[in-house]
């Protein structure tokens, strides 16, 4: 695989939108193609930032100039541009998650060990700067063992309800990220987890039987528990930290700031501006840095770091949280 | 009542330690008597702290001198105190929990029904600045609906084995406090509760049935979610922190602190000490003012604060938590 | 000196109202006299923190249960007492300035020496715990060698005029303070200093000949620059901090804070309460370990720490100060 | 002036290698020429960042897909090649200093004036997006009237001698900028400057009659009182902060940081890292930000905001702070 790499994006919506000039930044990344079904689409991304406009998958994945394919389509089709992709032979980059069902995302498991290509899966918080050195910090001992783990993630303002409903739940949809950082942190499974729901910002959310507020815990093999709370709404903005407690010591992460201000006056002190809009400026660095290890990895022959064993995983752990909301009890992930 | 409030303080160990000294800092409370079944151990809080050495309870109640009563005796005594001090009409200052079995709660409660006194119980952190402060952040309005309440209690290092094993477990005789201060600052308590806990920092603990390391999710009436997570070890210090947010905004308390030093060097920035070692300094001014609320309600005829009904109701909801970090299963509490 | 330290107070005004509460908070004085040529000032004073009401200067001083002496006269009487007290072989404390005049300063020097008593100046931010933190981490070498070192002072709000006319100038009345510090902080006095001043809040300051904001620059024997910044106003508060920049690190001294919340909302994040109003509830406790100090020396017999020479020396400094915001001109303090 | 702007970068040191990249990374601009007038040179950096190797001045300037240049020599020659641009009628980024004389820094002007061509000085701190915030908040009154304002500029460790020696002092070389933010942020010019320097880090400086410590304090005309402290060595990275006081509150910038994690342990808490090593890092952001302001003035026509006029004033401050630090007289800037 000489010189860049042809990456044909397929999808054309909200996040082949975060890839799209990202592959166009990185030195080492091409965007070949720009795909959707729909010409039309096609040719306004590819007007938007490059790439040839397509709607013919089978000529997308069999053109040579394509090396590899980001997957940024709708969940319940990137199984079967998976199936396609990897039937094709190409490495594949995955948004995540893989599907809303274990049952399908085991399929997909199939197909990739019976094609197998190089395959990675969008956790892209992973590759976030701070989230990777704090978890250099735990798996460096910095902290001694592991005892607590946490994370926070709050967003802006709840989704539009059509979101809400296409979302797989709120667990599945956005608690999904929190598990892969701290089981990535941790690195270990939890063997049972317990969570807790609400509905509190915007009742259309509790009306789809989904919730808008959730607390969850994660219980480790080794003893360590985790935390994770999450919230369709933040007045101060994108709320995102994690803490990392273990017998030595604590790591925490603070929420990026746009700038370094402090203001001071008769009304308060030490004041700075509420925070980063949503996830698309807060993780900016972190979506580049997916595809950077995605190029690595293909370059180097390794197999890229998020797999579809750990979407899998995520995704057994989010679907006991949701039933253990539902439920009352504490839930074992299904990680078989 | 005129002039200063004469105080018996019962029990002569840890607790009453505390309380002695804060008497006499107190303008209107007066260290009266000092009293211990053992008359050695009384004539020697006395010798420190002042005070009557007393080993006749009857003798004490009956003392006209003794205007109330401050119960610092073994958990497992104060309801034989309370019944005795009810009956004889002293109001009654109790430390936290009140019993350890909510049967036995009940009893006293009927006593307290019958023999109507002052009656208040010592759930000092409420009076502790910060967290008043921040409760009343929350009253006021300040961040609008409360939606998720935090508390963080991690102890520096485990207590002897002894007295794990006389406390209750760790939910009644620890997480009690955090239960109480959310519920306080909610201004409701949950309809259910989930806990997790498990033993990593000392075997002994774990051998004796008991957690050193837990995690509680409250599911409150209003739909508010509130998490605990307690330690009973923590490398940096008494780690105490209180999280509530609302969909207007957040608060939360800052650890104290025994300097205001910065530190900045080739290995580290903005660094500060370790926080204060344990409880006696870090809520020093909490059991202080929780002594001035009984004076205030014991001199202006109101009820004290801190009731008998709350300490029945923290100790519902920990024993709840006990039981779900057995069974895995949510559970609501026994308020009857 | 068996047993507490008689105190007689001289003076009723602000800073007798300060020192007052303190003796008689410390376990080791007692206050015993009230002094005031006014008699109804005395008594009014007596009845308000206690001690004999006096109004004869010569009783005071010969009165056998006074064992020492509180100068907190206006400035310009302090020599006439010092003298007195130190012909009546009575331990003096004297709050600062010792006097305006170097000339009178030095007469007071040559009284100690006939009369010797101890004697200790009201140098009280020495005192307080974190300055003498700082203080301890640049003495012992923390920072390694000091290289620069700076004090913010700021003051909520002007102070009358009648006090401005009667202060001997801001460099005098309040520099002086932060001279004091940084050459105890050094270890050692300025060759040469530069000042400048302007008046930017009050008017009638500057009508007066006087500044209201000052920067001030110490250039140490040692090669060590020194800067203070002095404002009479401050929007938010009594603003104090230091700074000491060594060749190995640096120490800061935060601001002192009345409550540890932080507060997040649509307008600003991690905001906390404006500053504690002024130098009464800033440097309470540094009053009281001042006194603790003089009762240390009594009692063990060597000499209080805030030395009538470091006095000379501070004024000697703050005059070259005035003088050099006068003519722009570096100018040495002349220490003889 | 259509399509992109193309710029012949003059020299190949230090300063070409930070402008040469983010010439290529600024859609608008074309990175044309690289010129030295030793052609090896000139080809180095052309392998490095592009642009066409040129060794002819004359050439460089007569080329017509030349439209702008960035001077980025050593300072003694920078009047040489503003002469030569304008002359050539091509506008000028030019690095600062001018120079280190007013004379010739008025021989410019007189230039500029007779060859009138777009012109800016590279006084980079003032694209720093935080700079740029502070002075926001201090223009558009958010802090009142300014009172004071300060900055710190503390590099990591002393640079070579031979670097020292052709620096034109500490004053020139390194004060300069924090002379130009401050009198930027002001909105106003010293009347008078007073400046005390020492040498406590490198004695090699010392030997060179140049400090590598000084402490400046500058006289606003409208009474506002400026501070500036610098270090040519710093233990813990390269410090940059400003603070601006007005008589309705405070701003200060806080150092940037490369991660955004913060840690506890049983030697300190709250710690961060060290700073990010020097101004290369630190104000890369703006190097890039001071282009796209020369982009955006050639684009539409008005002037650059970092003119030639800035430079001589900023100079002649520096030149006055350098005087007032050997005579220790405050001295009063020639701005003729």
């Amino acid at each position: 695989m000489m010189g860049t790499i042809g990456i044909a994006v397929l999808g054309t919506g909200r996040m082949a939108h975060v890839y799209g000039p990202k592959i166009n930044a990185h030195p080492g990344l091409r965007l070949e193609v720009v795909y959707n079904p729909r010409m039309s689409s096609a040719e306004n991304a590819a007007a938007r930032y490059g790439g040839r406009a397509m709607d013919d998958l089978g000529a997308v994945l069999g053109d040579p100039r394509v090396d590899a394919v980001v997957i940024a389509t709708p969940t319940n089709t990137h199984l079967e541009y998976i199936d396609k992709a990897a039937r094709a032979g190409k490495p594949i980059y995955c948004e995540k998650p893989l599907d809303h069902s274990l049952e399908r995302v085991e399929q997909a498991l199939t197909t990739l060990k019976t094609h197998p290509v190089p395959f990675m899966l969008g956790f892209n918080r992973r590759f976030d700067p701070d989230n990777l050195a704090l978890r250099n910090a735990v798996q460096t001992g910095e902290i001694g063992r592991l005892t607590m783990v946490m994370s926070w993630s709050r967003e802006p303002s709840p989704p539009p309800i059509g979101y809400v409903r296409a979302s797989g739940g709120y667990f599945v949809d956005a608690t999904i990220h929190d598990i892969d950082l701290l089981c990535w942190i941790a690195g270990e499974h939890p063997v049972e987890v317990q969570a807790a729901g609400s509905c509190m910002f915007d009742p259309e959310i509790g009306a789809q039987g989904d919730f808008d507020l959730t607390m969850t815990t994660l219980k480790m093999p080794s003893g360590a528990l985790a935390h994770i709370n999450n919230s369709r709404a933040c007045s101060y903005g994108f709320d995102q930290r994690l803490e990392a407690f273990g017998d030595k010591g604590m790591v925490q992460t603070l929420n990026h700031r746009d700038d370094n201000l402090v203001r001071w006056n008769d009304r308060c002190t030490v004041a700075r501006a509420p925070l980063r809009h949503f996830f698309l400026e807060r993780y900016d660095q972190s979506f580049y840095n997916a595809l950077d290890e995605f190029h690595a990895a293909l370059t180097s022959g390794r197999a890229p770091s998020a797999t579809a064993q750990d979407g899998q995983a995520a995704l057994a752990i989010a679907l006991a949280c949701a039933k253990s909301a539902k439920t009352g009890q504490a839930v074992t992930p299904d990680y078989t």
